[in-house]
């Protein structure tokens, strides 16, 4: 198995997020990194640093707008408020059936209420280098399956499955999931994707809401009471002419892994029945037990359970790192993880 | 001219908003009471205090699930955030084409950023008593024009504008204004709204935006620069039924009163085409020129020479207060507007 990593990823390093109104320590830190390495190394995997990646890349999955705007957010954020070196939104573009549609506008401080979806997605100096790292380690990871490799593994940090087409979102800037499901499409397989981070994959489901050539498939804590509490609904399946092609199965907080299981089967039938030719799995390994964000209640023996079933589908796979915070089973669990799916 | 005011609206006092992602002093004070009320006095005008409303009145223009967030909002805030005394979301139902549509969650963070639109809606203790205080004075205004007053003037505070069915925002928590067109609409009148606000009116263009039988006319600062920045475009026309039945007139940061009065010919003539048997005036004064939003150019004269052109239209009018913040002449450009509309 070849793991994907670049040093650069460690130099987003941003100190706090909002949570409940008020800043507090943002557990999406680089140190993820170290100890996601400590499970890369316990299966012996090879570990290779991917060639760089364009702007032009990313845009296969991302809003040209977006992009120009977080090239330039730093710059132009100093112009309206030198006091805060974090660009943090003061207005969002809120969106719902009784408003008109949102407007992107001109300045910087609108444009931040746009693109930025909330205060879980700070902007550092860095911030735009260590993201392109993480989406470069996916695009190879996707180029190695397309070449023939049976498992790859990208050590995508900051993670990407919050991020839509133009939007940034908890702890995610280039959404690294989708843009591997891109590249192998457009290389010619059929591709699924199953997302299994605690958290709703809104902005992957986002990216193919409306397209039937990539399944996207998620398994997390139902939102109601957890992150992204707007989206992971099961109602949301899909629009237009991707309308099925999208499966939420949300589960209750607490879910051990019987109930887990039972989800899992759901959706592999479901991928099975769209037949893809190489999954992309997001792999958020916050569905941990001893998880800080306490979704669910998975066991280090549980992940290879879920690994070795998942491997039964008998599909070339690219994993690609999401969440999972600092605890200290997160390299053990990558690492159950990856040796079930086959490492 | 009668003048409607409750004394339970000084209880609002939040120290802060956000700017620029900082907390920045709240130019939307208790003091703007007094700066209006001077000039309330310096026409003569006789002062009532409204009798109390209910949340079932406040409910003809505002959606059930907002209304019970926010009357249970701080305690379950308090559940969740017990050092977070004022209520700020850390997430927020961005919506647009791309996304599926948002759904309301069961959590309190989660209704938070569903229900609070930015970061300028500040929640406190004594925010739905003064919100409803400010609301009784538009309703108030409305009834006696429906009883033959020619001219009345709600000084309501906090403002309204902002606020759609279900969204507080940019200082807003109920929408006095729709509150008072929809009072007039229900008792049989045919009623327009016309809103000088330099901040387009966003909150009252989507509570109508699918109706055609309340005419919304905003003129406003162009948004592309300006809050509420995703709305207040000349393209927002009003929606199916209401397709036509809003009118957006953008003018440029800095406008004086010649631009100024060509927009509101505009304007009246587009209200003069529905015919309207009552006009509510939105009433916001942050067009002066030394307001410290810094919008447009309006000097103390010119208030009254807009006062003066909209009385030409010979229409009972409820004049109801929105932005207009501490200046020296808030109060003297409050009495020319109102002199020349008629007190």
């Amino acid at each position: 198995m070849i793991t994907l990593y670049d040093p650069v990823q460690r130099s987003h390093a941003p100190e706090t997020f909002l949570v409940a109104g008020r800043p507090q320590p943002i557990p999406e830190r680089p140190e993820r990194i170290d100890m996601l390495m400590q499970g890369v190394a316990a299966i012996g995997s090879e570990v290779r640093k991917p060639p760089a990646i364009d702007l032009a890349t990313v845009g296969l999955v991302h809003d040209a707008g977006y992009l120009d705007f977080l090239v330039n957010l730093r710059e132009r954020w100093g112009h309206v408020s030198q006091s805060s070196d974090i660009p943090l939104p003061n207005v969002y573009a809120i969106g719902r059936s009784s408003l008109p549609p949102a407007t992107l506008p001109d300045a910087v401080v609108g444009q931040a209420g746009f693109y930025l979806g909330d205060g879980a997605c700070p902007v550092t100096k860095d911030t735009l280098a260590a993201a392109l790292g993480s989406a470069a380690c996916a695009a190879e990871a996707a180029r190695l399956v397309l070449k023939g490799e049976r498992l790859t593994y990208a050590l995508c940090r900051p993670p990407g499955h919050h991020a839509a087409a133009d939007l940034a979102a908890g702890f995610c800037f280039f959404n690294n999931s989708a843009l591997a499901a891109e590249m192998l499409t457009k290389g010619g397989k059929r591709t699924a994707i199953l997302d299994i981070d605690v958290h709703h994959g809104n902005g992957t489901a986002a990216i193919f809401y409306d397209r039937a050539d990539v399944l996207t498939v998620s398994i997390h804590a139902n939102p109601k009471r957890i992150y992204p509490f707007f989206w992971g609904y099961a109602d949301e399946r899909g629009r237009g002419a991707g309308e099925g092609f999208n499966l939420n199965l949300p589960l209750e907080r607490g879910t051990e892994i019987d109930a887990y299981k039972a989800a899992l089967e759901t959706a592999l039938q479901r991928i099975a029945d769209f037949a893809p030719e190489i999954l992309v799995i997001a792999a958020g390994l916050d569905i941990a037990i001893d998880d800080p964000f306490k979704g669910f209640a998975i066991r280090t023996e549980d992940f290879t359970t879920i690994g070795v079933r998942i491997a039964q589908m008998n599909l070339p796979m690219t994993v690609i790192q999401e969440g999972g915070y600092p605890s200290p089973s997160l390299g053990v669990n990558l690492a159950a993880l990856l040796k079930g799916l086959g490492a």
